[in-house]
């Protein structure tokens, strides 16, 4: 973060206005509350106008219908947005092994890779796996037989993809994550566990993220599948025959048992669990820590668990907020038709 | 999947009766709405019966009393079970290092590999190890000193063993499994958390699965040992001094706290937690997402969090449910209540 | 294990005082139940002298004022910690890899190690990283560009820890666990999950433990900050921008999201969830399998989904069990009413 720029520079990469000084120089970008005398910031909505006069930022970008800001402000129709090629622009480039195989990476004869590959140190690529156009293999990458990589991906170190399985182009995969390995599948047999072959893959496609210390399950027959777009968080458990839809966000810790499959659009938050065989239809949003054992329509956002509809999780909790007033008044009518009966004896 | 067999050649591996054209031929297995017209699927209980008219499978391994199906079947006792053998028959062949120890392997020279082992590219076995007969260690596995691991054993890549644990024959741990880290303990001292040395090890008797990302910490003294058979899903940790059971079953994401021991043949769903010091009993299955924190007795089923047992679970949920009609039962009381004491007033 | 020490030995690396034969022999050391004839064992605290009568330990680590034991006892202060230093000496030394570099480890020119440094086989120390004297790196473990990490650390076999980072002295990290990858930030953009970039780093402060299979993220900017002292067990997720204070305790699979501060002294049970942008005043503490979705303040037990304060979860908790009750009463009160208006009628 050697550089910096002025206003007027920064403001040409986002189309945005300068207001105030537009030779302001700006050395890096922060939230309000972090941001130092030579850093720019930015609104993501209105509701943090107040915080701004209490930030140390040297400048802001803000919306276009912005009211006067503390300080110099760069003014666009969403901040939120423009803000991301600032940071873009600021960030410190992201070390990668250089394009090639390295001297002490193990890539079978057998195996095809595409132009400018990057196959990082002790990464293994193993017999018939395809690697698409700049792609980048960290150090330690494991890419099991038959594996076929897309273009321009990146699998950080000590990610595994086993045999035969499919990732589609600008699939990120952070480090120490597993894809495909053999789904949890037994049949008791007189006493004991017997092991169902595990013979389907994973198919990933274009524009998955996968966060750290995941495990994608390889599908009993056919495909465990993610769609196009979609965004895993770290320690998240994708079973066997697992579909899941384009456009999804799943957040850390969630688990998805098998042969479920989740719409267009959904979105679980943190520590969420889904049973098997249950189907979350598009646009389904699940809260934190809530367990859903059922099938659920288009749209529903779930709470609890086991999970039910918004309004009736709300409802429910309300009525056990009341469980001590109900108390008091069962002793209340009990005294009064104690009272009653006696009067009555009279 | 390039080959392709006759039902007559398939019933003969499963002992089973052909109905139909006994020349027709089947190209793979798959479930029942999956499978394509060149491939058999299964009717693990006639629950499945009616899909059978909606499904393109080209045939189906049934029960042996089965009624007419809608395609050439192979009739034998048990479906679910004769079908893993097919499923083993059209697997293809699943890659692994070939028996010697790579290149780039590194076999400490008082390690003792038995005969066909294979250990995989940059991976690690450290002194005085024992790896038994066609044990496979893959890529990138580490292996750590005085470690024992049986025959017939196989070690995904990434897999860490630490130093002195031992597993016996048959066992597979999945990609990027822990076993053998140090326990989590400290002793609270001057306002500081001082580590206790955690001087155990790890026990896995024969036929044990483990799956990906699964962290298994050694004993603070003696062992943590997982029982014979028992089958352990994704992402799970087990802690210091855990004694699992033979024979049991743990899904994704579950937690067991230190010292905790598991009977013969207890399940537990996805996501459950069990303290530290408790004692679950043979056959006790615990439901996906709930939290135990007591001894359970033997062949208890346990939900909810806290969990309580199977019928406590569902009468709180019954009354919980019940709630709302409650709250309109007060008020009508008191209504009520309200009459007859003006009356007595007057 | 091979070698004993006498009693009057044992005493004397933990300034106690021998009541019984001082030349009685001990081989190792266990707890009450587990601890054989030739193993020294302790007590905790006097709630369990009864146990001892079962014990077959051939000596016992007990208080200064301990009553009678039916074996030799060596009499100190404070028994559990000084069984911590008995530990260390019976405890068989933890194997490691040498001091140098490995000739398959690969560390880049611009790298400076300190003294006595250890990079393990297959390790990888990437541009401008910074390693502290006598710090172990083990085998497979990654250490990007520019990392700092301070001297006396140990990073287990396949530990990941990504560019920019870094760690102090005294930092213990267990296997397969990854430190600074990217945190989970998307804008949502025209129907599509724009990723904004994650520019900041991780910082862990000295004497940190981090257990196996954990993942910490960077910052989006600035810093994610694990405190002084803190101690993490596995399979625990941090979020970006998460400040963790020291002397915090983080048992098994729990999570906290983005921005989350922790103060000091904190101790989150296992599987406990804290969601995205609250605070956690010093020493609260949260039970196991509970979820805190608010800010809380300082010295605070917290119970539950969602997690609530703990007398306030247990005053909740009493009223549900009281519910059958209630239903009873509310029947009962409902025939006496039916009956007075009877009455009231005639």
């Amino acid at each position: 973060m050697g550089t910096s720029f002025t206003l007027a520079e920064i403001a040409a990469w986002i189309d945005g206005k300068v207001r105030g000084p537009a030779d302001t120089r700006i050395a890096g970008v922060a939230g309000i509350e972090e941001a130092k005398g030579d850093e720019i910031t930015w609104l993501a909505d209105t509701g943090y106008f107040a915080k701004l006069h209490d930030s140390r930022a040297g400048a802001v970008v803000a919306p276009a219908d912005c009211g006067p800001t503390p300080m110099p402000a760069i003014l666009c129709p969403r901040p939120s947005i423009a803000i991301i090629t600032v940071f873009e622009r600021f960030a410190p480039p992201v070390p990668a092994p250089s394009p090639g195989v390295h001297p002490t990476a193990c890539v079978a004869e057998s195996a095809r890779l595409g132009k400018e590959v990057a196959v990082g140190p002790h990464a293994i690529v193993d017999e018939q796996a395809v690697i698409g156009d700049r792609t980048i293999l960290d150090a330690n990458v494991f890419v099991g037989a038959g594996t076929t990589i897309g273009a321009d991906c990146r699998l950080w170190p000590g990610v595994v993809v086993r045999e035969r399985c499919r990732l589609a182009d600008r699939v990120v995969v952070h480090p120490n994550t597993t894809i495909g390995a053999d789904g949890f599948g037994y049949e008791y047999v007189d006493g004991r566990h017997v092991k169902i072959p595990q013979i389907g893959t994973v198919e990933i496609e274009a524009d998955v993220e996968i966060g750290a210390g995941c495990a994608l399950d390889r599908a009993k027959f056919g495909v465990t599948r993610i769609g196009a777009g979609t965004k895993i968080d770290n320690l998240v458990q994708v079973a066997h025959n697992v579909r899941i839809g384009p456009g999804c966000v799943i957040v850390s810790q969630c688990g998805i048992a098998g042969s479920t499959r989740l719409g267009r659009g959904v979105v679980l938050g943190g520590k969420v669990g889904i049973a098997d065989h249950v189907v979350l239809g598009d646009g389904v949003q699940v809260g934190a820590c809530s367990c859903v054992s059922k099938n659920i329509p288009p749209g529903t956002q779930i709470f609890g668990i086991p999970g039910v509809e918004r309004e009736q999780w709300a409802r429910e909790r309300a009525k056990l907020r009341r469980l001590p007033q109900m108390t008091e008044q069962l002793k209340d009518l009990s005294r009064r038709v104690d009272r009653l009966e006696s009067a009555a004896d009279d």
